[in-house]
């Protein structure tokens, strides 16, 4: 018997009632109830994005929802400005250069954040700029992107500044209206604490005012066919099956989110998060973010002398958790443990005690105790 | 305390094991654990879609999987037939058409099957169709379409053929490789029982070959991308984050297939589907199919001066089964009840004794118990 514990950056370790709620029989789409119950997680999701928007739902993974704000949004030959900070970030620029779009790159070094005056000279620079994609809390470098202050930098020009919140939304403090974020894509299988599977979006009126325009072809993630049976009645609609069970899942774990209250969601991951990095510092290792540690995730070089994959493969397969290792150019240089979903104090207490265990028995010298120690203290303090 | 049914054409009632399988915790999509499990999956597809050919999955409603199937093939300007029998059929051509490819539509009268000489015939006279798209079970007009005599005219040809086999894989013979069927899409919540939010796609090497040549732009629907990572290991492989939680209960409804064997299965929806249609008959009310019946689902005509949705509404508010009403041009005119997936012989008992009851109660003169003994004679037939 051996205790199996998800610490990765998604997907995420789901709340008992959320898990139960997929286990109820399953009801049809087009039904007044069901329709009823959508409706309640759309109202939801407004409050956790907190946003006024409209917010789409898609059955697809959360690089269809970024496909979805490429293909609805521009034409081939557009000008775009993708901030990225690691490989999920410089996902958009693959993405739009798919589909014929001109990319300006300001691609940050892998553990620092956006320099919003860099985005701002790009956009001085480059008038015909038609849009800004960036990334709140980037996956592969645990760092957290300054939204809102690129947010100001953006909202004052003609571009609308579309943000890949799939692995911070639910987890860290962000504000789509206050800030004015046009587009905001969120996944599932993060801080929103359901299975994979289901990407949303929320869009503003300066980004609905360029879907006329769009010439790119497109079907299965129109935002008109989305729009239209959203707003078509008084109830929301999709235009194809919905994801019946993940999104029951959602309204579950919304009201999760509701009942504890979004700021103190916020401030739990933030405490998670701060207790896993001061154990990390007491062990003596370094943390890989040089910009904001991200409350998502921290990520850690691998010491010295050790292949970090060895290391999570010897917490995962020896101690039964799971955590993540280094994602394309840092593949076996780190390792990256998740604060997502459903996470509270004593996950910082075992993440820190297998890193101290598995160093251990890897054989780096380490002083053992020192981690978890570090840990308690940091959760003490008020 | 009110006994609920799910008998329409998807989603489909959902076996208890299936369900149970949601409501474990979640496991991390790139460990060995559930790139097993995904291995046993995509097996056990093979199987169920009686093909040696690659399978590919992605998060997203059956839609997605039918617009995968136009992206990858084709390009801008080239020619294709869709061979529609209904609604489904038609979002071939619209999906086709999106994407600015040339569609020449063999549409049937709604009821109809597809006539596969007429398809013949289209592609004598057009040499440089690419491929020809159709329906295996049309859902909005309950008709089966004859796919392996379709497939016997276009395998001799440089076409490939694309069959939606969403509505009926699972519960209708369908033989991908003795029937040289190119490609085949199939969804979730259908014949393979689990809830809304997978789409599944077969491809043989005839499809394979159109990949390089394709011109329209892709990215999280492509087919080079799932391939890649399909097939770079020992075990499979997604490229973007798997529906975790779909795929787990998959591997279980899979299970419960093998355990029946393919051929019962098959002949467990003839049963249910001609109890349905025997009784239906017998209670004077008039079958929508004129092509064969698909026992995916039955298509009846409301009878003369009922709303149709008013006889869906009592049946699925009042007596809590949710049946379907008609779709598209047919809306108000028809009912339809499901036979898919965790369907056995007394959802037919239930199915129109429901019908009669509420036949009766919304005033239509009806012989009540006369449906129902035509079902149960059915039943008992060897």
């Amino acid at each position: 018997m051996k205790k199996r514990y998800i610490m990765s950056p998604g997907p995420v370790e789901i709340p008992p009632t959320v898990l139960a709620a997929a286990a109820l029989p399953i009801i049809h789409h087009r039904t007044p109830e069901y329709r009823k119950a959508f409706a309640e997680v759309n109202e939801g999701l407004k409050y956790v994005f907190q946003t006024k928007n409209d917010i789409l739902i898609f059955p697809a993974a959360g690089t269809g929802g970024m496909e979805s704000a490429v293909v609805n949004l521009l034409s081939p030959g557009d000008k775009i400005i993708v901030a990225a900070i690691g490989q999920f970030g410089e996902r958009w620029a693959k993405i739009a250069e798919a589909y014929g779009v001109n990319v300006i790159k300001i691609f940050s070094e892998w553990g620092e954040g956006s320099d919003p005056k860099k985005i701002e000279e790009a956009l001085t620079a480059n008038k015909d700029v038609k849009a800004v994609y960036t990334t709140l809390s980037e996956t592969s470098t645990g760092v957290e992107n300054d939204i809102e202050s690129i947010a100001r930098v953006v909202s004052g020009t003609p571009a609308v500044l579309v943000v890949d919140a799939v692995s911070g939304m639910g987890a860290i403090k962000f504000k789509t209206d206050d800030w004015r974020v046009d587009v905001v894509v969120v996944g599932a299988q993060k801080g929103m604490m359901i299975p994979p599977g289901l990407a949303m979006v929320a869009l503003s009126d300066k980004a609905k005012a360029l879907l006329p325009a769009s010439k790119i072809n497109k079907y299965y993630f129109s935002y008109d066919q989305a729009l239209k049976a959203l707003l078509k009645d008084k109830l929301p609609d999709t235009p194809y099956t919905s994801s019946v069970s993940l999104v029951l899942q959602l309204r579950e774990s919304i009201r999760l989110i509701k009942e504890e209250g979004l700021e103190n969601v916020w401030a739990r991951h933030a405490k998670v998060a701060a207790a896993v990095r001061a154990g990390i510092k007491a062990l003596g290792l370094k943390a890989f973010a040089k910009g904001t540690p991200s409350n998502a995730v921290t990520s850690v070089w691998t010491p010295e002398g050790l292949d970090g994959d060895a290391l999570n493969k010897k917490i995962r397969d020896d101690y039964g958790i799971t955590m993540a290792g280094g994602q394309g150019k840092m593949k076996g240089k780190m390792f990256r443990v998740g604060h997502l979903g459903y996470t509270d104090r004593f996950d910082a207490v075992v993440a820190v005690a297998a890193v101290e265990m598995a160093l251990n028995e890897l054989g780096t010298k380490i002083e053992t105790g020192k981690g978890v120690k570090a840990v308690i203290e940091e959760l003490l303090k008020k």
